[in-house]
C-alpha cells in the first residue's frame, strides 16, 4: 500500500502553474522561429539502439537509457549462459536533438526545401547522476539551417534566437562569437602540435574563471614550453586591445576573421537595445564536431549560458556519405524557464474566472453563463459555494484565479480577487 | 555505412506541414479546455516499473516499454545466474496518462484545488505489434475532473469536449452515453449471475456490429438459457422504442437513469447543431476500471470513436486508500489528426512569405525588411534567388508558402504564389 508518489528519479511532474510558463514559453518560441521562416518538424523520442550508440553524441552516448528486448527476441538473450548489456535492449531515449534531426533530413531529403531552416523541440534523457538543478529528462529547443554554406545562415539563426530570447523577456544579453577554424590557426601560429589542440582549448575554455594569467600558469603546469605560452599570451593580449583587428594583423585564418566581421555587423545592425554581440576568443564549446562558427548566449551576471550553436559541416555526412553544411541553435529551455520563475515573471499568467453557484442553482444555466463569459476570459471554471466562502476565495486567488463571481442569472457581477496571502 | 534512416518500428516522424497540423490541434485543444476552465498538467514520460506493472492498466501492462537498469544494478543481475526480465528493468515509458495523474493527483493534493479540473497531453508508449494506423507511440489528450462526486462533473466535461471537438472542425458528431450501473443493473435483472457479466457485456459490445438477433445468437451459443437471452432481448427493444424511459418503467437502477436524464438534458439544452447526445445501452468500454457513467463520441459514419471516458471512483484509491470521485475524457488526437489529414483541411496553414534575394543585396538589409514584413505573415523566409526560378517558385509553392516576393527595398512587392500543383 506505502507505493511512493514522486515522480520517478531525476523525472518531474509540473504543477499548473509552472505548466503554464512552460507552454506559454513553448508557444512563443513556436511563434518567433515560425515568423523567421523555420519549419517546425518531430522525431520520435525513442530510437534505435545502434543509431544512438555509433552517434557523434561524445560523452553523452555513455547516458543512454536503454529499452529491453520484447517476447521471443528476449527470451533467446537471456537463454544464453551470458547475456550482454547491449544485447539485451534495442531501442533507446534520444539525448540530444541532433542525432534525430540528421537522420530525418537524410530520410526525407526530396521532400524538403533545398536549404532547410528546421525547428524542433522535445524531451531528450540521460541517466546522469542527479543532483540539483540537473535533470535526467529536459526539453531542448533546436533550430538548424541545413545546406547553407554561406554565413547568411548564422546571421539569420542568431537574428531569430535574439528576437525569441527579447520576446521571452530576457533583456540585457550578450550573444559570444567565435570561430573554430580561428581558435585551432592561432593555437597552431603558436607552434602547438594539432595532438594539443584538445588540452588547448580546455584551458583556454577557463579564461572567463581564472584569467590570462590563470590560463598561462595551467599551460605551463602541462609542460609546454615559455614560446607557446607566451605565443598565446601575446594573441590574447593583442585581442584584448584590438578586437578582431589583432588577429587580422597577425594575418591568422582571415576567412575566419572576415566571416566574423560579417556577422558580427549585420548583428549590430538589425539588433535592439535589449543584447549586443561580442566576439570571444576564449569561447571553446565542448562538442567535437563544430567545424566553423560557434556561439553562445550569456545572461546578465548568470555563470551559465541560456542558449548555444555553431556550424557543424560534417556530421550528416556520416548518415549519406555526403556532407552538407549545417549550422544550429539550441535555447536552454530548462535555464530558462528557471531564470523567469525566480523573476516572478507574470506574463504567462491566464486570466482566469471562478464561477460559483450553490445547490439551488441549476447547473446548465451556470454553465450557459460561463460559456458567455469564456470570450472576457482565457478560463472560466464552476466551483460550487462553500461553506467557509472567505476561505474558499482565498484559495482560488492562489491557484492563480484573478477574477470571481457569485452566480445570480443576468445579474451576475465580476470581481476583482483581492491579492492572494504571499507563499512564504 | 548503410545505416537506416527511418524511424524505429512503430514510432513516427513528422513533416512540416503534418506537424503544423499537429501543433494547431494542440493549440486548441489547450485552449479550449483552458477556457472551460481545466488546468494543464505535466507528469514524466518515464515511471518506475512497478508502479506501472501493479496498476489498474489491463492488458495494457503486458505492453510495456522497459528500460534496463544502469550501472553496477544491472552488473549485479547480470551476474546472477539466471536473469530475469523484471528483475532488469527499473523504469518503463507510461501507457496512458491516467496511472500517472492519479499518481500526481495523490502527490499534490494540497497544492491542488479540493475538485481539480485537469488536463493533460502527451505521447504514451506500447510495445504492440505495428500494423497499418496502429502506432507504438502516440499522442493522448486527456481531461479529468477529480473531488466531485455529483454528474454536474460529467456535463462539464461532456460540454468541454464538444466544444472543443467543434473547435477542431469536426461537426456532425454524436455523443453515445450509458451507465455501468445500469447496465450490470439491467443485466443482473434478467437473472444472469455476476460472473458472467464480463462475458455479456463483451456480446452487448457487438451490437451495432451484428445487430441485437446477432446478440442473442452469441449469448445461445455461449450456453445462456432461452429465459436469459430473451429477458435482454425484451430489454433491448423496449429501450428501442422508449429509450431510457423503458428502464424506468422496469424500475432498473432508478439513480443510474435518472442520472442520465440530468445529463442528456442539460447537455441538450447547451448544446450546438453540430452534435447530438444518444443514450446507447450498448455502450460497454472496455477498461474495468469505470463505475458509473460512460460515455463516447462517434463521428459520421465512421467505424471507430474520436473520444471516449467515464467514470472512476475506485481508482485513485488504490494509492492513498481513500476513494475519490473522479471521471475523465480522452480525446482520441490521432484519429482526429488523420481525419483531418483526410479531409484535406487548411485551417492551420500558417501564411507564409519566401523574401528572395540574389547575391548583390547586402543580407542585413534582406532581414531587416523581413523584420518589417513578419508583423502581417506567420512566417517571412529567405531563399536566394536560384537560376531556374520558375521551377524554384514551384517547388516553395508546394512547401506551403501562399506568397513571395523578390527583394527590392522599399519596393519590393508581395505576389500571391501560383496555386501548387497537386500532388499525385
Amino acid at each position: 500500500m506505502a507505493r511512493s508518489l514522486l515522480p520517478s528519479t531525476g523525472m518531474r511532474d509540473f504543477l499548473p502553474e509552472d505548466k503554464a510558463l512552460r507552454e506559454k514559453m513553448m508557444s512563443i518560441i513556436r511563434t518567433e522561429y515560425t515568423k523567421h521562416g523555420f519549419m517546425e518538424i518531430e522525431t520520435s523520442m525513442v530510437e534505435d539502439l545502434d543509431r544512438l550508440v555509433n552517434s557523434d553524441g561524445g560523452e553523452n552516448t555513455k547516458l543512454i537509457f536503454k529499452i529491453l528486448k520484447r517476447g521471443d527476441k528476449l527470451k533467446q538473450i537471456l537463454e544464453q549462459s551470458e547475456s550482454k548489456e547491449n544485447d539485451l535492449a534495442d531501442l533507446g531515449l534520444r539525448f540530444d536533438l541532433t542525432l534525430p534531426l540528421s537522420r530525418y533530413y537524410c530520410n526525407n531529403m526530396n521532400e524538403l526545401p533545398k536549404i532547410f531552416k528546421a525547428m524542433q523541440t522535445g524531451y531528450v534523457y540521460r541517466a546522469e547522476r542527479p543532483q540539483k538543478g540537473r535533470f535526467r529528462g529536459f526539453v531542448q529547443c533546436d533550430m538548424d539551417i541545413m545546406g547553407d554554406p554561406s554565413n547568411g545562415a548564422e546571421i539569420e539563426l542568431i537574428h531569430a534566437i535574439s528576437s525569441t530570447l527579447k520576446k521571452l523577456d530576457l533583456k540585457d544579453f550578450t550573444i559570444k562569437i567565435n570561430d573554430r577554424r580561428l581558435l585551432l590557426g592561432a593555437i597552431a601560429s603558436c607552434g602547438y602540435e594539432e595532438s594539443d589542440f584538445g588540452k588547448v582549448c580546455i584551458v583556454l575554455d577557463k579564461a572567463d574563471k581564472i584569467g590570462n594569467d590563470g590560463v598561462a600558469r595551467e599551460l605551463e603546469r602541462e609542460g609546454y614550453s615559455v614560446e607557446k605560452v607566451q605565443g598565446l599570451m601575446d594573441i590574447m593580449s593583442e585581442i584584448e586591445k584590438n578586437g578582431l583587428l589583432g588577429l587580422k594583423d597577425k594575418g591568422i585564418c582571415p576567412e575566419a576573421v572576415e566571416s566574423l566581421e560579417q556577422i558580427m555587423e549585420a548583428i549590430n545592425y538589425l539588433k535592439e537595445d535589449a543584447y549586443n554581440i561580442a566576439f570571444d576568443f576564449t569561447l571553446v564549446r565542448g562538442m567535437g564536431y563544430y567545424t566553423g562558427t560557434i556561439f553562445e548566449i550569456a545572461y546578465s551576471n548568470l555563470g551559465y549560458s541560456v542558449a548555444g550553436g555553431g556550424r557543424y559541416d560534417k556530421m550528416i555526412g556520416s548518415f549519406i556519405g555526403q556532407d552538407i553544411p549545417a549550422v544550429g541553435f539550441s535555447i536552454g529551455f530548462e535555464r530558462i524557464f528557471e531564470i523567469l520563475k525566480e523573476e516572478g515573471n507574470t506574463f504567462f499568467k491566464p486570466k482566469q474566472l471562478a464561477l460559483i453557484y450553490t445547490e439551488s442553482d441549476a447547473i446548465k444555466d451556470v454553465i450557459q453563463k460561463a460559456d458567455e463569459l469564456r470570450t472576457d476570459y482565457d478560463g472560466v471554471s464552476l466551483f460550487k459555494k462553500e461553506k467557509k466562502f472567505g476561505k474558499q476565495l482565498e484559495r482560488l486567488s492562489k491557484f492563480g484565479f484573478g477574477y470571481f463571481a457569485l452566480y445570480d442569472g443576468s445579474g451576475t457581477e465580476i470581481k476583482e480577487m483581492a491579492e492572494p496571502v504571499a507563499k512564504e
